[in-house]
């Protein structure tokens, strides 16, 4: 059935998650893998974060395909401390890898108070917020953090150097949303410019350079060579500071791993090569997470950061137009929306799921 | 001997060193501490942190008249578990608490490849630099944050709720400057304001609010009421990651460690009182450790880092005026420079030595 355009569609939670399952098996992905791997995406989408959602999928399948995902990987653990670890994730999907790799580093800090856990030769990992939350339910602190396909430059360079690599960090909270802080490093991630583009708006100064260097508020430039400002955009205004971010990202999950780093990166889309003469092996990601009663009994943490978000809410405003934001706090409203009200799908995402549908032979029920 | 006004001085640096220590003695401090203190702020005046060098030494000692900093501290561990501690700094300078926590992550890192030792009841620390750059000979990366008192707002607040709180992460490269990531988490730091308004000049749209929550460039605004705008500085270019980043450090700082935290940190300033109702007790630091072989055989970092230092140092330039950072290497020359050449003191710090030099009568050479 071919829908009209601009009728809004909804799929509800359910749905959506069975047809995604359905297609990551019919990949070849183990029953366990392919029912992770939807349950990141549609957690995604959930959250309002479509940009790394089912919107996602085909770009995957199109990644296996060409031979740059494995859908049947064997982790190894290649280091090991009590605290620390490198897995090699096998060139898997960072959807399945990530998981993994939090799950060993919350068993660590079980034991020693705080666990790391590095990834190399993974790939895309969707949103590091999932990873981090895993902390949650443990009474822990937890972070992700992530390299990317080279879209940034460095202050003063016009070259793409740096991934958009987003820092993540969640803290529990009782009574409450967990504050969950899940960021990119450059001053706005590309979705945002995609929205943009497809709207035909201009975007604001500050965001991005076109490909000979000079500030562009034409979305399109990103794709003709131009690259995304570090957070902080200008100099004068702290865009070394967005720059030394994402350079500790890619320090930590590519330099550290054993992971490719900086503009060797493998991009996402299939249609960009690898470049050659790797300096490392796949993207990498850093997952962690702190005990709390490590650091101080949790019941006195959980009161002072009740304390710490009343503060923050009640902090006085500029006007009244915008309330100051709780990290994490829109985000866990729009999941509760939509959990009830089902996943709004756009025009070309559900295009997108009705071609796999068709591809794969697996209904796709709004 | 009353120096004439603009004549450049400078100071050898162990000179500076030495009356730096005889002062913090001449206070009661203990030998290790006194020495301890001085090389954290004389490290600062080497490389180029001019802001957080000898130039604070009066204010230290105004709040060690005040009461509120204690310079015969007992240091005890609060919470402790493997790979995490919590100290209880018993109202010492950061200066020296903070060293303390730092060799405890290291020692821990040592054991369980990770550290991260956080402190209580503390008091400014310096730069944080200084700290993180322990784990360097140690075939470590290192990590310093500490809270600070109330100057910037969150995105859409005109309160001032987080310090400039800053991150910083080091990481050791063999044959170079190792990568020091030292970076307020506000669009600028306290320290550039007062040089503007000291040469009466305005300042970049984007650091500073006024105290009805306009943006200024006038520097002076900030003393009369106003506040530091987050990294990012507006919300479409992302000063809610800046604001989220402040916030990430106040989180570890204070509420995980049973510091102080959000608008009640105490002021750095002997006459601003301290808050009432004080959700923890004063300043909050958050230390660590990343042993390199826990993750990977250290050569093949040394390899990696290398490659990634030359790729970003050769990266393709927007003009020939401005080369690409890396993080950490102009304060390496200028403290390379300073050695050799001296320290140049400003008139006011001159001033300040001058005052303490009477007041204590311990000989300032310079």
């Amino acid at each position: 059935m071919r829908l009209q355009k601009h009728i809004k569609m909804t799929i509800r939670e359910d749905s959506l998650r069975a047809f995604t399952k359905e297609v990551f098996l019919a990949l070849g992905c183990s029953l366990e893998h392919a029912e992770l791997a939807a349950d990141v995406l549609v957690t995604a989408d959930l959250r309002g974060i479509d940009s790394h959602g089912v919107s996602r999928l085909s770009g995957y399948i199109r990644l296996a395909e060409a031979g740059r995902i494995n859908l049947s990987p064997n982790f190894a653990i290649e280091s090991e401390a009590l605290a620390a670890a490198t897995v090699n994730a096998d060139k898997a999907l960072g959807l399945v890898s990530a998981p993994y790799a939090m799950d060993l580093a919350i068993q660590k800090a079980q034991k020693t108070g705080i666990g790391f856990v590095g990834v190399k030769n993974s790939n895309h990992f969707g949103i590091a917020a999932y990873h981090a939350m895993k902390a949650l339910p443990h009474d822990m602190i937890g972070f992700a953090l992530t390299n990317a396909s080279p879209l940034v430059v460095p202050t003063y360079s016009k070259k793409r150097m740096l991934g958009t690599n987003p820092i993540c960090m969640v803290f529990p909270v009782k009574n409450g949303s967990p504050i969950v802080i899940d960021m990119a490093t450059s001053a706005a991630a590309n979705g945002k410019l995609e929205i943009a583009e497809r709207e035909g708006k201009s975007i604001p100064e500050g965001w991005l350079l076109n490909k000979v260097g000079q500030k562009t508020t034409n979305p399109s430039d990103l794709k003709s060579g131009g690259a995304l400002l570090p957070l902080g955009s200008d100099f004068e205004t702290g865009s070394h500071k967005g720059y030394g971010m994402g350079a500790m990202v890619d320090l930590l999950c590519g330099v550290l791993t054993g992971a490719s780093f900086g503009p060797w990166v493998p991009p996402f889309v299939s249609f960009l090569p690898v470049l050659e003469n790797q300096p490392g092996e796949g993207l990498g990601h850093m997952l962690g997470a702190f005990r709390i009663d490590a650091f101080r009994p949790k019941e006195d943490y959980y009161t002072a950061i009740s304390i710490w978000v009343d503060a923050f809410k009640n902090a006085e405003l500029i006007s009244e137009t915008n309330q100051v934001i709780i990290h994490g706090e829109p985000e866990e409203h729009c999941a509760m929306d939509r959990r009830v009200n089902g996943i709004p799908l756009n025009e070309k995402v559900y295009q997108d799921l009705e071609a796999l549908s068709i591809k794969f032979g697996i209904q796709l029920i709004l």
